[in-house]
């Protein structure tokens, strides 16, 4: 309400339109142009379709819970302050059953006093104290993600195939190669080491092979001996 | 990385200030003047000390987590995609003894094939299938509230006091006296309720009347009931 900045408006719709939230409601626009914002990137029906009030009573009339965004913490405020995690969880109580009306104020001087009488409680993005001021739509949109955001999320989109690992065999075949490679380059000629066959089979257990790489890291390995066995000088 | 537009970088600098992350690193910005852009609102400091970058590998060379963003879900993604909810706990983990970069790409074409490979996994906003691009500032604010957000946090903000309900001995004074002021009003004279008195009590304690208020409602009822009785015309 009484935002200023059609671009905000623009980049707030764009944030609805991401975690699709219906229903944009604008108070006194401070310039009438907003539906047009470039920056509704995506949501410029969402914005075209935002209905308009002169008051926020008429723009909150047909809500159950209306919620109250604010950065404040210490002005005197005279209604329930809660955190996002708490508020959204409540918010997404009452989404089941009624509408929730979500009102952020303007860029420059947050909701007034007037506006938050009307809200059943308030709400406030747990920012850091040196700098509680949040840009209009990064606001929204942080505050809409957590009311749809799923705590349960799995990684469902990581294939199955993707998180095998590589067989013992498999690690045992790479690191007897390595070691080949390793005798063929000199390396082993340069240094003393100690238990070198144990140090690097578990130096190759440690990196987590997965299966679907092995046979490429065994070709690689394999062309390289096979280049350096090669270039080898005549044994003398 | 490649961002176009210098307040897009300036709002991305405000979201982390927000959140009270340090060290902002930009890779190969469009615009060199983007350390002035004034949508840094609070987070000038952190923009004039922003570390320019030529390439991705350079810019996350002291990470040991490097976690590219995207919006992209069907591209053959050759890396695991986890979703935001996911992905934060694992970089939580991780922040715990060691440094993590999140990169996020530029406005119009997110993260190159060649950047991503510099990742060890990628991670989405779950934002809805219609409409999945996100504004920069607000992309990077999401993620990062989702970072430092406390599944625990309580309403420590209300105080015990605000949240205290009547007590029965309160609630049955008020109770009584709505009643004689709807007696007094001519409200019973007009209508035939059977059990008035029960059908106020239980209305009145749907209320969930808070103790501190119920002083003000008591002085209210008594300064109506005395407006009416004065008001009276004498009995006939």
């Amino acid at each position: 309400m009484g935002t200023r900045n059609p671009l905000n408006i623009g980049a707030a719709a764009r944030a609805l339109s991401n975690f699709g939230v219906q229903g944009l409601r604008v108070v006194t626009p401070y310039d009438p142009a907003f539906r047009e914002a470039r920056s509704a990137i995506g949501a410029s029906d969402l914005l075209a379709s935002a209905r308009e009030f002169a008051t926020v009573p008429e723009a909150v009339a047909d809500c159950t819970l209306v919620v109250g965004t604010t950065a404040v913490r210490h002005r005197a405020l005279h209604q329930p302050l809660r955190r996002l995690e708490e508020g959204a969880r409540l918010i997404r109580k009452q989404l089941r059953s009624a509408r929730v009306a979500l009102l952020f104020g303007s860029e420059k001087f947050g909701l007034s006093n007037d506006s938050l009488s009307h809200c059943h409680w308030l709400m406030r993005i747990p920012t850091v104290e040196r700098n509680i001021s949040m840009n209009l739509g990064q606001a929204v949109a942080v505050t809409l993600y957590e009311i749809i955001r799923d705590a349960k999320a799995k990684s469902s989109a990581i294939k199955k195939e993707d998180q095998q690992l590589a067989k013992a065999a498999e690690l045992e075949r790479i690191s007897s190669l390595l070691l080949e490679t390793m005798r063929a380059s000199g390396y082993l000629d340069r240094r003393r080491i100690t238990d070198v066959e144990e140090r690097m089979r578990r130096m190759v257990r440690r990196l987590r092979l997965p299966a679907r790489d092995t046979e490429v890291w065994l070709g690689i390995l394999r062309q390289i001996l096979w280049k350096l066995c090669k270039s080898l000088p005549p044994q003398s």
